[in-house]
């Protein structure tokens, strides 16, 4: 899908500080995320009513490589610990769903959001692509300018209370010599989705074509590369369709939110 | 605080299955449970009527060190994934709680659980003793057959909701030559409360005199050793007592529920 900007994309994304970043997307900028603000975290956000708060956080802690949950506001705040911005203006793009039904993509949701809604900041996996591209691996969808691909899996998640759905994955084409790099440095970001949970063979994930995305934009497997698949932040959303609660806001697939935290808060030895 | 047994502790209590123990717990065996079932993870209990569980699941995801959650129960159950026994009887002892006052020790508390409660394992320290014990780094209360030493800090835990209350930490002296290897080694298991949250000098902590602890038992810190101070699953039952919610139940310190789920579990890279 393509992105409406009305404003121009800077020319060194990277170099922005994630306030300068939460302005440029205040002022209407409407870009995929991927390589703004290299250093900090990003997360996916997923706003729901109080009355589904538990079963949210309880799904979260039953799912956690798809759903590691970074913060989460009081009832009807817009800012949490790890984000300065406001959280209905300061993301590219937000989609709304009302019972489980997609109900628009906005820029501002500040008409929308409503005093009993709790946010939830869920760990993003362009958190660790900063130390993949240090380590020379290749970010097919940063050196394309695309959102990265985002694909339903047939993996259920383990429901909680009212909420069930299949697991997303993010994919990212690795060179076959690099796969292990990729899974070593990815594997010491737990919080935002560390390792992958699949590499290569994408029909045992029920993913039948790669050429058509779920989410986010197609990128090319170049020969020699293979598919490498990581549980993604969208699995929130997916939940909401499968499981229909009244209303939720999420962001747009891959238009994240730019934290204050730093990728090394969420590094382990 | 002595125990008392109503059955004859087992001889090499390392070797028992979860089951065996959960079986000995369960005829009135009244014992901490450092050593019990070596490999097996250990877990903290603490049972919140449903109302207040979102508070509990926010205020352990603010608190990860403190409150590292392994399980939740739906409402009224009495197992878990991780917990094939009877929450109710198969830990050796549970305090109860009325509006944040202590209200008896029990063996048993059938009688007094009730539909709407949802219990919460969390993560408990004895866990990483048997790879400390298999780097010969020595565990004194295991050695002396004591409990653990248990103390409240004035580190406030992050509030969240109706819960607030200060950080509990578990003690254990270290020889000072092996104090790195302890935090390298345990800083492996951060779903266990991970790496240490203070090295030496109690009193920082506002721990006046380590020959008292809140909870357990004392023991002795010999010459060349450092008192090292781990982040403790106790500290929902000081939450409980801060915050005084109408009812609680919580294991009796150092009497754990030893799940089905192995130390290697919870071991990251």
């Amino acid at each position: 899908m393509a992105d409406t900007d009305t404003l121009h994309a800077p020319a060194d994304p990277a170099a922005l500080s994630p306030e300068e970043a939460r302005a440029l997307f205040r002022a209407g900028l409407r870009v995929p995320t991927a390589g703004y603000a290299a250093g900090y975290a990003q997360a996916n956000l997923i706003a729901l009513p109080r009355d589904l708060a538990f079963d949210f956080l309880l799904f979260a802690q039953r799912n956690p490589k798809a759903c590691p949950v970074l913060d989460v506001t009081e009832p009807g705040e817009t800012s949490a610990s790890i984000f300065a911005g406001d959280l209905r203006t300061d993301l590219p793009a937000y989609r709304v769903y009302r019972h489980g039904e997609p109900a628009g993509e906005f820029t501002d949701v500040r008409e929308l959001w409503r005093p009993d809604l709790v946010a939830f900041l869920i760990g993003c996996s362009f958190t660790f692509e900063t130390p993949m591209l240090q380590a020379d691996i290749p970010v097919r969808h940063i050196e394309a300018g695309t959102n990265v691909a985002m694909f339903r899996t047939n993996r259920p998640c383990r429901p909680a209370g009212r909420l069930e759905g299949p697991m997303v994955v993010s994919m990212r084409p690795i060179p076959a010599d690099q796969v292990a790099d990729a899974v070593r440095i990815t594997s010491r970001y737990p919080s935002v989705h560390g390792a992958p949970v699949h590499v290569g063979d994408p029909a045992t994930l029920g993913i039948a074509d790669l050429d058509r995305p779920d989410f986010g934009d197609p990128v090319e497997v170049l020969p020699g590369e293979v598919p490498v698949f990581w549980a993604c932040g969208v699995t929130p959303q997916a939940a909401v369709m499968a499981s229909k609660p009244e209303f939720a806001i999420g962001h747009a697939p891959g238009h994240m939110a730019i934290t204050d935290a730093r990728d090394s808060d969420y590094q382990v030895p």
